[in-house]
């Protein structure tokens, strides 16, 4: 039986999280994602977990790898400059094939930047802010509901692959308040294969687990990277999500995700009852990028596509990739803390539409 | 006049530093880097400078910021993970558009990977490992002298951009020894135009310079991110810097930077000797990215272009954007530490002219 | 109903610990008194406590400090330097008069010193290590059955006077294995008066309590420390412990605490089956300091008052205060981690009986 | 020839350090003391020296042992939580036998107290707060022309030694502004004998020093802490200094030191016109003691010792150890940054003279 809750943005995904199995919380207090680790600081007593502030990001992220490291279901969150102050642990965590859940409720930037949403750490997040040949898993879910949804598939994901998993969320999704439904899952606190990896078990290899990103010898850390690009290449393989929005007969195509996704579902529905023909491609994964049905528009059907984004343009250099040179790709961003509004959304297509 | 010197890499990019009017220098050990911190620890007081390891790379790159907002030519240098704890630094140091140098000796990852060379920091430079909207100037050189020459251009573009420059090197530059020329250089220790900007000068405005990257006012925010990008747009416009390498009937066209690049020359030679019609697009800025050469290759002569990295593929993603989908893109790399042999970009290539 | 086991001295004041209602521990690990956190890190979750080893000792006080604050049972260990650096965060609590328990397992010194017992924190314990007019109340256990009482009685006084209350121990203690009895305790986890002063309560005084050490107007900062002295002296009142031992007809007094009083309790044992006149006034309470069974002694009676440490000489100067002038003074101490023998203190009470 | 100046208390000192041949500075700021970082900040390059501003004050204590183990004259200033903070550095300086100079310039405690002069750090400059057995060289200036005075003795002291040695100040001195005289001085910057011990060198002993506190093997360790004790009372033995005022028929004897026995003198002076017969002892170095003129005290002529502290009363145990009990010893201390005031001292004084 599914709950169904009025809840805010940022305890809504806490509380996700806690039903999906999470017991460890491991953060540092940076705005607009408080509510997360405030919420977790109350909630997982309860269930019999641990929440830990710890004294700064780069503690959090390794305090993090600890609790993954033993097969336990951990999570961190952040906004921007506390994800940065991430990266080398993120890395780190990659490296040693460890799960976890890590949320980005973005905040303008760069530097301090302000404390309203944006998206502009798309690269961030999709090409890995840390070092060396690494990929995240990266949703970005464009409702509240379906952020609750994809936070029970991130711990799932994240364990599938052993690999950490990002929630690329913003401060509108953190803030706004909403129904959510938590569906029932049966998700349980341990790494299902723990026992093969995780450290504290001595398992069939019938000798102490070993979590590690170290390799000195170059052939086994090549060897490393390529055992890492196959599980890539799997998650490019089975878990690319994206969402086809009224794209039959769309002549202009946006393509946008998360709460800009939202809005700009509003525009293309108002302009579709005047007739004009425009719909949406909606990554929901980021990284896996959703290339194929980039790559399969018709330059004879579609004659723009419209990358909208809260920033100054970072997805498409994705949606280039996917759709080459024989579709001409035109930009509308927002950032620093501003939406675009339905109203210039609509603008810009109409702009197009001519 | 110039000198001419036979010198280990890294202590020859530390002394082309220290001529380009580098006075201050903060950082942490780590290698294959720890020559550049040596060097300068030594060099820096005989020139009335300042040396200072700092407790670790996240307190370094704070002080690059001090020193920055200060008006003086100051530099960091690290490896890989020590880069990685800069993200949230260097993303405060765009924002607040101060000028400094980065150098990263990049080492096999992710996590700590290894102590040998690498190219799979690429993403982290080009895409900005930190967050919000901003960009590095990152220059790629292939040889030592290049290494010399940019370092040089690296203090003048900094200043020039009011940004961080990255010199994007791997530990095969930083550990060989050649012989390397330093022309003579006018620059001077101080940012030309510090007294409009810097801290502790009191100019024209008649108040205080205040150094922030933070805007709490969306607005101003949004216009500061636009204030930016055109920056980089300028930088788009007058920086890209490549090398077109036996390109003249070309039909197979290598995409390559860096010590890869000074390889894949070697195999280059070789098969033209033979007659293979191969040549090679060698970036030297990563950003900007040299699109151009790449937008102009024509399908009816190129028949595939050829990536080569020391990484699991990372430079490709800007070559497609460049080359769009009419002529295929293929992608040989070797990685953890292993650089391409020549014979091996040689089998490639052959595979390929078939 | 009492039990009673054999037991490792740093685990039976662990499990002291935890039967007098500790709940929270907070440390960093130092040789040797590991086997404290170590304990309780198992134990503690098992009564529903969290133990949490903090990334050094001065973070370790601070979140004694905080949870102090909040009107709960804690404890932090450690060795000499760590107490050092926890030097700060003592006088924050003793200021703030928060109720805490910190057990310093000596060894030797100065400096990294030796990893072997001693007791040459003794000026530290009973001066304050830290700054500004406080004291601690200091515990010398002699026997591990002893330390296991006087964990219990720690607790209780440390809520009684709002004080922090050190266990004086040495590594004698904390690795000896010796039967313990672990004495019924009606304690329990939380401060009996807290929501008169913790933080998080809303008690009679209609505001939230507030805990602090600043006191910014100097005639209420002088009140605070009289209100402080008002306490020290009320300790020294009713807190002072000792035990008398074979002083009747003693001509010859020895001065000794914890593991050294021990030891010299067998050589008085054995001297005085020879006939030899001597006694022994050992602290249990090290501040508040016995003074007055000093002060009695008789100048016509007393011909000698012999002081053993392992150390060069510190509690020597309480004597001294306490004796005055007109019985001499004389002072055997071993240190860096060896104990006088039973043997070296027969010869030198052998020397001076004459 | 001498330099006579007006100038602030905080800044008299520095300069002294700075003309004692001090170079090396490292510390960070705390109210009463900031102006001797700020102005050796300043004044340190000017004279080929170099200024650090740390972390914290464990890291500033930390840097001074590795400045000071080359051999080079090394001070850090703070103030009483701050020396808190450096008291195992401070450890671990003693224990290594490593010169250097710290000035304490005293606050009201304890915690974070208040920000005004106080003496209540007299426990933990006399006894060290840190751990094992170890002493500071402790000077303790009345007026700022003894501060001056003061502060060049120190750093020759210190390499005599081989000890840290202390600058026991209070605020009153730190932000008085008075005329001081720099007298000439021979003092260089490097210990004289520094190429016997200092790291860096390579001298007779034909292998590099090794600088370091930590002594595994118990018997080395009780030999160094012999070592150690024979330089103490070699310090006892020549090192005494104090001030007689007024002692001639003198039947109150009062005890202070610092600014409450200038404020003292003046009280003294006043009665003498009276008649009254009011002398003093006046500490100069409180550690070592001067024990010598107490315990020379005849309880035939002096009636009485009033020992005045900005304090609840710390020094009196050491008045208490000189005299005995043959004398009554009263006490008069303010504090929490309230000095006695002339006409409380007294009043004080002529209560006693009934």
């Amino acid at each position: 039986m599914a709950d169904r809750m009025l809840m805010k943005g940022n305890e809504a995904l806490a509380e996700a999280a806690v039903r999906a199995g999470c017991k460890y919380f491991f953060g540092y207090p940076i705005t607009p994602q408080n509510e997360i680790p405030e919420y977790m600081s109350r909630r997982l007593p309860e269930v019999g977990g641990v929440y830990l502030q710890a004294e700064s990001e780069v503690a959090s992220i390794n305090m993090v790898f600890g609790g993954a490291g033993t097969g336990k279901r951990v999570m961190t969150s952040s906004s921007s400059p506390g994800i940065s102050l991430m990266s080398e642990g993120i890395s780190y965590l990659a490296g040693a094939e460890l799960p976890c859940v890590i949320m980005n409720i973005v905040r303008g930037g760069p530097g301090l930047g302000g404390i309203l949403p944006a998206q502009s750490d798309y690269f961030q997040a999709t090409r890995g802010g840390g070092h060396g040949d690494y990929r995240l898993l990266v949703l970005a879910p464009s409702t509240l509901q379906e952020g609750v949804d994809l936070t029970t598939l991130a711990f799932d994901l994240a364990e599938k692959y052993r690999n950490p998993v990002m929630i690329l969320g913003d401060g509108f999704m953190g803030q706004m308040m909403e129904a959510v439904e938590f569906k029932e899952s049966s998700s349980s606190t341990d790494s299902s294969d723990a026992e093969e990896w995780a450290v504290g078990y001595m398992g069939k290899r019938g000798k102490r687990a070993l979590v590690k990103s170290l390799y000195l010898d170059p052939e086994e850390l090549e060897q490393h990277n390529h055992k890492l690009q196959k599980k890539y290449d799997a998650m490019t393989q089975n878990e690319v999500r994206y969402e086809s929005y009224q794209m039959e007969g769309a002549e202009i195509v946006l393509a946008a995700y998360g709460t800009t996704a939202r809005i700009a579902r509003s525009a293309i529905m108002n302009l579709r009852k005047e007739g004009v023909p425009v719909g949406m491609i909606r990554p929901i994964t980021v990284f896996p990028f959703p290339y194929a049905p980039f790559e399969n528009l018709s330059p004879e059907k579609v004659k723009d596509i419209l990358v909208v984004e809260m920033s100054m343009g970072q997805m498409i250099d994705d949606v280039k990739i996917g759709v080459g040179k024989d579709i001409p790709i035109s930009f509308f961003g927002r950032c620093g803390g501003i939406a675009p509004s339905v109203k210039e959304i609509e603008d810009q297509i109409r702009k197009i539409a001519g």
